[in-house]
């Protein structure tokens, strides 16, 4: 199923990732490759181009066939179609390298999205069902008090440079020129934003943006996505059913609206993406050893003094637009869709979340949703001028 | 899934059904009956009361839990529960036999909206897939010409007489005053209903409803539901797949707005339904045997002369508004619910489908949708004034 | 302006009832007419045909232009033709006599629905102004107990016969069979309404129909339209400005759904049209001298006992669907369009309103709106079986 | 009339304009003051609060009354306060001085919002009314070949200084790192643009972002707004009425949706704000000496070589999405509102247009739309990257 539209059915993910290979490197480079299904190529595919003859409205959220079943085998056939060409083709050109490449770590982004869309799936139905049953510590300990690390003004790289992966939104490596600043080393804890809700936050207009009242007004909205009051006590449904909130945790699932609304409550404001690489690039965050999907464990403090605490725990909202890079190059042909189309009306997050596969989690790594979605794993840090 | 906001997931029909035993028989003359599972009455009812101390937005689309496999442990769990109630209380009071029976009565009911919504999820599905695989008959012979059929005026008895099981709607046997009229022996066929379409029956303003042009323009329509124009040449999905339109095969998925514009095109009308009990009671139609949902087989002339052909093959709109009778009470309670509150905005549609249960085939059952929905088993029968 | 799709700015009403003269009249009858403006008959015609070589998505909102002087100035010209075309043709045909007089009457009718826009916009405009200023009188005196007047079983006539001009959906004088009935010879009041409002009936699923329950809430509704609770007192928006509610006059602009519901919670019903014709032609009510666009000087009962109370003075919603009569034809050219393209999805109401032109009040006359409207000037009348 | 959300009528900006000198400055500082109308604050703010006990959803498309009789009135009455209250307080204090200033930049805004939804309204009337006859000049001489100006990399100021007026969201003077980059001293033309349409540019999806390909499907776009082609000839529509499209002006009423697909087509880009401002202080370019509303006469080339030719002319769409500087604050009040609510979903337009008031056109001026609208005046400069 597919409850919103901007999340896509738990099946179509296995689909879609599959097709991607299939498309972009079996139809391209495998001779006589036969595609597994005529129809599945505009089934999976997420482009523009409608496919073949036929018109027929159709959607993500329609997709009773094909069965799961019938996806793995899809999986199963491109899977052997791949290996068996890796067997028979030792020595890959640039090319086929690049689309095998990038084709994992689209992949790998698809493994973070199927999280969230599931969270969704299960987290609004009646019965929040468990995703997983996990042995779960006691609530957290109060992590040291937040500590804003100062930043000096100056010219300062951005964007990725090194040997290896990375997306077409993050080269361009460029200057740019960046004010004092000082970024907490903290996320906003739910206990910080609870205080938000129980001074009106969300009842106030002069908090929000004009756009970000509507959305609050239109969908009614009293706290972050996943929450629940239940008789006076604030709940949160997570992968492992629904808990009591635990204070100490940073808060996640806001929209940028929320956290552009909290920071504007308390005086402060949302880091640029620009100071957010650079201060994670001049304060070298430890990146948590392995993101192995459990909701609970993660959240606490690992990073030694000085360090943006939870780096890679929650992606971290900016105030920056999501927008092309001075030097920024649409690659041709399908890759070409893959990110600068959506560049207008999103805004970047940074860093990465517990769910995020660890190679994904670098400062550069820009990530981009619009700022009235909530439900994939969001935080907010901090920031302000000096 | 579903699909649009008039069918329900397929699943949805067996917790319902099974819900329905469970509310109405169970808890109320089963003593200590333990629920199933206390959050099913919500999931599963269809009515307006909500239930318990969770408020939470949600919608038969989003049922992703319980699965399948739970929603048969429900229904057997309920199954056994009332073996055991009947084993154990061999004398019957009314009431738990008036509930017992309505509630077979209320799932033979979902047995064909479950094959209307299987039907509608497959055939949107980009792959049209197959629901049943049949031997398939070659194509239909061409029918005898329709003859128009008499009824003279006078006063006639309207609504259920006799022991067996009705709904309430069909009860208040009443009288009616109508005037000469004549009505088909046939449906209209597709061979027929093509001729109109040709005609540019879908183009002109003229032969529909203010309501319903503006619906053929809102939804582009060109053709019945699960028509689909390939290279020039009309198929139609059926639980069979794809398939050429069988020109000798009544016309089916029309919309009451369709069946009407058709009617207005060749200068006659749809009958009331009054007209159609009449004239169904006058010629006594034989009602195939069996309806075992083949949707090919059904669509053969088999009744004598005179007979209202294809009686019971496809529901047959009328031109009467789904509207009380004149004696009409609601029921107490929740079963109260169950046909009166559906009384506005809706048309009668008289007969049954190839779909229909052969027990729910009778003169007098009175079935009722908006007059602009077609994913249901319907037709066209033609009638004029003398 | 035109604040809700039902309704049409004034001015539109100005010009499409000249334009109806100048297309069906002047152009079909005068020689060498010129039109008043080329583009006018785009702008002011009801129809469904597009006119013309320039397409342009535009609607009755929308109309700046032409402005109030040029549509009087329009009004002004056609109005010399047609005198111009009677001076120099002293024996009309009898197709000219018809247009003429279906012209005059549909002017009529737009004469009320201006009345009715006109409330629609300055009722809800923020500083609720007055469209006339009136010498009110004092509230109303209570009138008499409602009292139910039988109507005994039979065939009754139905329909128009005489001599008088009648539309076609009031044609094919026909049969209907009633059974014992009795109709309330009062309007509801406001008073009896309130009641309804303080036991919570628009809180209460039961009483409504799924449609309407599904409107209320989604509309929030709480009281009639153009009710405005203030500081705990129910008033009313009228043409001379917001008042207290006088709880003796007859309840005005309720939906149908509100009528049925009302109907519903005292446990009777509303009449269907039949019955309220028989019962009109049974009483033969007097109807008010003049009706002269005062809101409130005309809600005194003024009939004598045993009549219908209030007839004609607030359309009356009957339980009936809008359906054609059984001889009804559809007239050929324009005129086809007028009422038989509406026979569906609407509810009759009968009687006639304070603004309802006196010619326009009889027993056959046959008014249509949604059941969920009521910016109209409509009010409840109960019946029930005997 | 309001004929769609983001456009007000006419008459609300003659109120509202009115409004902010009576809530701001009157009510404020004058003793005494006695509001003109006690609903007006109500009626006219732009503002979020809701005002008083009444609550009544009304917009601002709502407003017969006051008519624009009263409006006028309301004006006079505040002209004459203000200036009666200037002539007793010859020392005004700081705070009245700036609250006196941006009342009347305020106004000047709205002067030019004014023009835009005149033109929205007259120009989607099917009658294409002219707003005032003009003497046109004969078509535009074809200007001198586009040529790119060179900026160099480096660090600039970017905001306001200086001692005049200027808005909050052009404060914060910093600084902002440019790399090496062209901008085209011309604005993009008809002639230019018509070929983008020829070469099927609205049917590519992959000159458009993602959102940008929706709007285009969604509404059928085929050409910028006000465009129309009658008999395969493009014509504009003018506040002089319906024109031919005249080959060597600006292409104007174009979204940043549609300028940056243009000149994605062209293999080149919209300059950021930054960019834009850098040029625009480098090459000083001569500002037309008055904007007199007129839309034909000025669109011709005035300035020397080398200079940004059509600087305020039209808006130039940037692709700077619109956000505050880094020591932005919002003032404290209902000033507080005037621009930083709207910091997203936003993008940014720099220098002014043939409507905007001559002290409004100022190098450091940041005007803001949502992407997708068209119904202001704006145009499209090319930048590129060395």
């Amino acid at each position: 199923m597919q409850p919103i539209i901007d999340a896509s059915p738990p099946k179509w993910h296995l689909g879609h990732t599959t097709w991607f290979f299939e498309k972009l490197f079996l139809e391209e480079f495998k001779q006589d490759y036969k595609v597994f299904h005529p129809d599945y190529s505009y089934v999976f595919n997420s482009y523009y181009e409608t496919v073949g003859k036929r018109v027929l409205r159709t959607n993500r959220g329609n997709l009773s066939r094909p069965s799961v079943d019938e996806v793995y085998a899809y999986r199963k056939y491109v899977d052997e179609q791949i290996v068996e060409f890796l067997h028979s083709n030792l020595d890959l050109s640039p090319d086929q390298k690049k689309i095998l490449e990038i084709g994992i770590q689209h992949e790998q982004q698809h493994q973070e999205l199927f999280l969230y869309d599931i969270k969704y799936i299960l987290g609004t139905n009646p019965l929040f069902p468990e995703y997983q049953k996990k042995i779960k510590p006691g609530p957290s300990n109060k992590a040291r008090p937040a500590k804003f690390l100062a930043v000096e003004r100056g010219i300062y790289d951005i964007g990725y440079h090194g040997e290896e992966f990375c997306y077409d939104n993050e080269l361009g490596r460029h200057q740019v020129y960046l004010h004092d600043f000082e970024i907490s080393d903290q996320l906003v804890t739910n206990e910080a934003y609870m205080e938000f809700i129980e001074a009106g936050g969300y009842q106030k207009f002069q908090y929000w943006y004009s756009d970000a009242w509507d959305w609050v007004n239109r969908e009614n909205k009293q706290a972050p996505f996943h929450w629940h009051n239940i008789d006076g006590q604030w709940h949160i449904y997570t992968l492992n059913g629904l808990e009591k909130i635990d204070p100490f945790e940073p808060v996640s699932h806001v929209s940028q609206f929320e956290a552009a609304a909290y920071a504007n409550w308390k005086g402060l404001r949302l880091p640029t993406e620009f100071e957010w690489e650079v201060a994670c690039n001049l304060h070298e965050p430890t990146i948590p050893a392995d993101s192995n999907f459990v909701e609970k464990n993660l959240f606490k403090p690992f990073s030694p003094e000085n360090d943006l605490q939870f780096y890679g725990q929650l992606w971290e909202w900016t105030n920056s637009a999501y927008l092309p890079y001075p030097y920024f190059k649409t690659e041709t042909g399908a890759l070409g869709e893959y990110n600068g189309k959506f560049m207008v009306n999103q805004m970047v997050l940074r860093g990465g979340s517990y769910a995020t596969p660890r190679d994904h989690i670098r400062p550069t790594y820009r990530n981009f949703f619009y700022p009235h979605l909530n439900w994939h794993f969001t935080g907010i840090r901090l920031a302000r001028h000096i």
